[in-house]
């Protein structure tokens, strides 16, 4: 990477001028992209297109006390990586629509495109344009673009009764990490198992490695299934609701079977439960399938993966404890109050109006 | 349209909840594109993907004192849909990121969606997909999604010696306009001549009309050309300079051929060629092709449509004073530093860092 400007520390933006800005931009940007009104992107033949949006808002979605330019950069990619994951889509490329203060240090900006890149750059996909513009607050909007077979989108309406709900990793870690981030001894000197839990905070991963597992399972399957899913990053116990009411169903979830990493367990274990249902920010998959399909792709993924319950003919959203025997919990989703005992979780969600 | 809640003039959007929020943006948005984690878009076959990302922030791109919030949201529609002409391309919908200050009154937002769907219903596409959050400052973010034949792409790179310069309408209305608007007399009773400039400044009309007048004349040319170009958003003079910087070529234009409207001439005799050179927010295109082809393209247009002038083998960008006999003067882009005698223009240019 060629970075055209050698910025000091302490130099802001404006001072850069428009020019030596776009110097700056260019050389993160995919050849050829940008220059004209628009960029050109060649979708795949036979394919359908997907679209996401998502808008960062510093103060809002990330600080300077948890989150540096480069991990806000990383963060913001993979949280779009991950809609389209959702959708089962392939990514084509981002659009990055920036309005910065003018005092902005020029470090941060620089910071910020080499996490975006970081993180483009792993999943084989880049930067396609965007616009650049002053503003009071820094906002990062990102737009992501990206392809799927007509035949293998996933959807939240497309689970059925009997299905098998297969989740791709562990969940609660990255509020775990959050938590560390926030309590200044924590991370002084992280252990090994701490800095694990501020990684999948800072440094998500969505789970774009996920499809072509699934297009091989979809190809070889004896019949034609429907996956219907989203991602985890407003909670699992959100997703879960989320894919119940847009297909019509209910689910049981068993309490042994929740993917809970032993690192959570260990630092957290009076809220680690609490955390992998309404944390969010895990970035995984959450997806359902006829049983058989759901075993073998756990068994391909690996890692934290797991079948955690069932879509059954109800409106309930139930988790059997099966640990403790005490009594099932129903999972509320976003738009719901907390159950009780889960208000120190409260500030971490709503943290912007919603998607819509 | 349906708008589901009935706001008072005072209640801000903080009042309304999430839940509130969705239901007020629903019935803005196409059917079945909301709901999942990101939209399907069906691209037609055989087409190339265009994709163009502005953003507009209060009080830099917009302001009370001009522009209500449905033209906001008329223009940032109008920017947008006119980079896709630019390009070649037909719009296939827009992804719309808003960040708003929670205390904004939600008849601002009710206004903002109805000038975006507004411009958007003129031109036969809608809102697919997006984000709200809350800021500090209200920010829209809009991605337009296009598509256009492979062979039928305009780029600014296409210019080639020899070229007919046309221009599809008048230029410095929308410039005048905002003068207008920033006098508070000349606004009181706006007679039809000035109301005239005025909505050129709130309403532009992008030139997607103009993309299928082109494609009849490319299918029935008897041989194939390119069309160089971009559309005036950034002025008439900054248009020429790019794409004559993007080409390798130079340009000569005629005082006598500039599309200046008798009403911009009449109300601002001293500015009105400043105005049309160096004002922008036309939103017109600039397009350089064969000149028989040039002809009846203008011919087709009608209105303020023009050739002004032509492609030659040069780096010189030159505009000859057939009307008073003055020497030529060179243009210049929005990058470069203006000439004298339009400084009153400098307030407008540079309202961002710059589109990249």
């Amino acid at each position: 990477m060629v970075v055209s400007a050698h910025p000091t520390a302490t130099m802001q933006i404006s001072n850069l001028g428009e020019q030596g800005l776009l110097k700056l931009i260019a050389p993160y940007c995919l050849p050829n992209t940008i220059g004209d009104d628009g960029a050109i992107v060649h979708p795949p033949p036979d394919c359908e297109l997907v679209v996401t949006t998502d808008v960062l808002v510093d103060g809002v979605h990330f600080s300077d006390r948890t989150t540096t330019a480069f991990d806000v950069g990383w963060r913001a990619v993979a949280a779009n990586l991950s809609d389209l994951a959702a959708m089962g889509a392939t990514p084509l490329g981002i659009t990055v629509g920036l309005s910065l203060p003018p005092t902005l240090p020029v470090v941060w900006l620089e910071g910020l495109y080499r996490g975006m890149q970081a993180c483009l750059d792993r999943y084989g996909t880049g930067i396609i344009g965007g616009d650049l513009t002053r503003s009071s607050v820094a906002t990062v909007a990102i737009t992501a673009l990206g392809s799927v077979r007509a035949d293998r989108i996933i959807a939240r309406a497309n689970a059925k009764v009997d299905d098998a709900i297969v989740v791709t990793g562990y969940h609660g870690d990255s509020h775990g990490g959050l938590q560390l981030l926030l309590d200044a001894n924590a991370i002084a000197e992280p252990t090994a198992e701490r800095q694990a839990l501020i990684d999948a905070h800072q440094r998500p991963l969505p789970r774009l490695d996920v499809l072509p597992i699934l297009d091989r399972l979809s190809a070889s399957a004896s019949q034609e299934f429907a996956i219907g899913g989203m991602d985890s990053s407003d909670g699992l116990a959100d997703a879960i609701v989320q894919i119940c009411q847009a297909s019509g169903v209910g689910a049981v979830l068993n309490r042994s079977s929740l993917p809970i990493s032993p690192s959570l367990t260990r630092i957290f274990p009076d809220t680690a439960l609490d955390s992998a249902l309404y944390g969010g920010e895990d970035f995984e998959l959450v997806l359902c399938m006829p049983r058989e399909i759901g075993l073998e792709l756990v068994e391909k993924i690996g890692g934290g993966a797991a079948i955690i319950g069932k879509i059954v003919r109800s409106s309930d959203i139930l988790l059997i404890d099966d640990l403790t025997n005490n009594s099932p919990i129903h999972l509320v989703g976003v738009g719901d109050s907390l159950p009780l005992g889960t208000a120190s979780l409260k500030e971490n969600r709503h943290s912007g109006f919603q998607h819509f």
